[in-house]
């Protein structure tokens, strides 16, 4: 299929010069950062609106033409949501990036989709209020954030970022505006659209502006470094943080193994080697006195859980450090990525489902590096497609691509034999589509059909995606 | 219409004797706890599953006979959403009252939906755990509050019911049963239909199931009570109280008359009587350090706002009777109330909307006392349809039926005008149907629609509220 010059006129008409259509120019709208190739697929042109008015004449005309529409951020997603799969267009949001609203008043933010991360957290900080949910990566635009309802690991003691959106600005498929929610935080109002909304991953309406939702600041920060002897002893004293009554911002696991690989592409260290895992912990409050009296407290109780040591990092430059390794892993682990995963289960089963993984991994003879969101059970384990001794990636691992598709199936059947999801804070798109209907069950996909159905007859709204519609 | 014999043989078959067909023990199940008398409307038959295959199966026989069926939990709402408005029968939870699983592992509790509010706070406190949400009335059951999306004053810091509910099982209109989430607390796998259930008041499936996050116990709570000179006043001292960066777990504001009535009542008393107006702050913490030095900061803000005085009332019993004759100020106001309405309106407003309010009662000449959530913008004001004077209910008001239209219809503008909504925690029902459209505009109207015909295409789930399908 091609665009038809009854297309170009009118998308001319809508955007003047702002539409790419240079060949060479598309490529990089064809993939995101995650790792499989075979999802890549350069969209027939990139159209770059500037605002809501521009948006719907856009999908007025696409629906009208029937021509698939793709709505793509930062493209830092790891899912290949934003992958125009079945041709068409990509919607890029970059050029709506601005702050259209602070309000210190109501405690609330409103910006264009295409604003990122980076960017609303200055602004935050210049209002001296504090918006928690970081997922990894800075660069990332706030519209991609709400449509993958992405989480990061602030999560444990402040939610995803589905929590802290108030409002949102959508464009229907038929090009209709439809604004949700506002400034006020309780209703009972109506069907909750905003919730559906976010995580729908652009396949119910494009997503223009956001209003989120904003805390005071807090006024101090701890981090706590915990290094034990095997990774199930870590994770497994996170129960016992957590039946202390204080709940840390985050609670992340780490094993050494993939430390070693982040240390060497930053050229920073780690506190502490000893063991095989680290658990690190966020510990927030309102003063000093406050997070320290936490610190202690969790102290005392990792020290009982058989932590072999309990490292308090109040030097501002040894926490960036940390947080940069720990932010980093992603990125340190990619060039030997067959695949990433992002399952979530319930907090009791992190250590059994880990457990699982190494059981995989001696068996397949496959290195499975593993790290994640310990109190809020999200996991990120790689299987690899290079050997990876010391922190240094070997050569390609013989046939690493069937034992690929063979660990992802057995790992997927462990989560939903625990009572978990696939996706925790990625998104399904195309990389976990295959998988969705064994997670969800066949009711719950006939209503998610159903909705797709009622909101974009006509499919042309990032088709393919999440399921097939 | 009268329901078949093929109806009734049939559901003696799924039922048994749990059927209510006495004419004479139909009217309660007519009306809930709303003021309006218009709204009433006895079923025809009343049925008492006990579980989700009992809820399936008469939800096939009445799709299959065009049966309405309108759930109905302990009738407590205020918004005549139990009322079977098109006739047909009532589903009651009110035999669905097990607990089916307490996991403190992970900080969650799963309950039938006809398990009492009351009943759920004594299970949470078994486990050591605590539910932040607290709506008024502790008779409601857990399904109730999680279909009209139920609030209460702790809003403020915890957010309403919604942020609590991690999974739900529910029954759809063509009998299938559909578990949404789990205990797992990130997800971004799939549409996130919990929250569309959420708040949609029984007319998207039968929630028979539901699955809450709790929270570690707050080990301190302390009370502050401050009279102002006016309602104004004391509204005005909210934006200092959350600039101190201190989230008060609740924040509520009540004027004295109103407070007389309740005293009356309970023959309890408030601690102040200074001033027109008081402002409660329910502070929680970690322990009695914590609320304490809470108290201090924020005592000295309500001071430098203008307060008359700052009570700590650190006395349990003090409490208690302050947050009964709190919790008492819908019952004691009822008996004189043509219409309660139930807005919500971003922080900054509420002080402009509470005076547009006092100026509809001196321009009208009808008493409206006003209470609520100070800090969440969700007020209650009363129309009343009888003098109120002293604390005491004279005689009924010449023309108040036709005075309390006018007050509704000129107030929902001032709502709409200001961004709010014309619910912040009672929901539509049919009470607030009638102008729904005016506040969420033909766009969101629509959406709405397609979504009830694509879950619920014949229309037997609650018809006619919320809106006309």
């Amino acid at each position: 299929m091609s665009l038809s010059s009854a297309w170009w006129k009118r998308a001319r008409d809508i955007l003047g010069e702002r539409i790419v259509s240079d060949p060479s120019l598309l490529d990089p709208y064809g993939h995101d950062e995650s790792a499989p190739e075979e999802f890549r697929n350069p969209p027939e042109a990139v159209v770059r609106p500037i605002d809501e008015g521009e948006v719907s004449a856009v999908l007025k005309l696409c629906r009208d033409e029937r021509v698939p529409v793709t709505v793509r951020g930062a493209g830092t997603g790891l899912a290949a949501g934003c992958v125009p799969a079945r041709g068409g267009i990509v919607l890029t949001t970059e050029l709506m990036n601005r702050v259209m609203d602070s309000d210190p008043a109501n405690l609330t933010i409103t910006v264009q989709a295409g604003v990122p991360l980076r960017k609303l957290y200055e602004e935050v900080a210049k209002m001296s209020l504090y918006f928690p949910p970081h997922p990894g990566d800075e660069g990332a635009h706030v519209g991609g954030a709400v449509a993958a309802n992405a989480g990061g690991a602030r999560a444990v003691k402040y939610g995803t970022v589905r929590r802290f959106v108030l409002g949102l600005q959508v464009v229907l498929a038929g090009g209709e505006i439809l604004d949700l929610g506002g400034k006020y935080i309780k209703s009972s109002t109506g069907y909750h659209l905003v919730d559906l909304m976010i995580g729908s991953e652009g396949t119910l309406g494009v997503i223009t502006r956001i209003t989120l939702s904003l805390l005071p600041p807090v006024g101090s920060v701890q981090t706590l470094l915990a290094p034990f002897a095997t990774l199930e002893s870590a994770i497994g004293a996170v129960p016992r943080v957590l039946g202390t009554g204080i709940l840390p911002c985050a609670v992340e696991f780490i094993e050494h193994s993939v430390v070693l690989l982040a240390e060497r592409l930053l050229n920073k260290s780690w506190p502490s080697h000893e063991g095989a895992a680290s658990l690190m912990l966020i510990l927030d409050g309102r003063n000093d006195q406050d997070t320290l009296a936490q610190a202690e407290v969790i102290g005392t109780a990792l020290e009982q859980a058989g932590a072999l040591d309990v490292l308090l990092t109040d030097q501002k430059g040894r926490q960036a450090d940390m947080l940069e390794i720990r932010s980093m892993l992603y990125e340190a682990i990619r060039p030997g990525t067959a695949e990433a995963f992002d399952i979530c289960v319930p907090r009791s089963e992190i250590a059994s489902h880990v457990g699982f993984v190494h059981r995989l991994e001696e068996t397949r003879g496959v290195p499975i590096p593993t790290y994640g969101h310990a109190a809020d059970g999200n996991v990120h384990s790689h299987s690899l497609r290079r050997s990876l001794e010391n922190g240094v990636f070997g050569g390609e691992l013989p046939g690493w691509r069937e034992q690929s598709a063979s660990i992802r199936h057995a790992l997927y059947e462990d989560v939903v034999r625990r009572g978990g999801v696939i996706s925790g804070e990625h998104g399904i798109g195309l990389v976990k589509k295959e998988y969705l209907p064994m997670n969800l069950g066949p009711v719950h996909m006939a209503v998610m059909r159903s909705i797709k159905k009622a909101l974009d007859p006509e499919g042309i709204l990032n088709p393919g995606k999440i399921f097939d519609a």
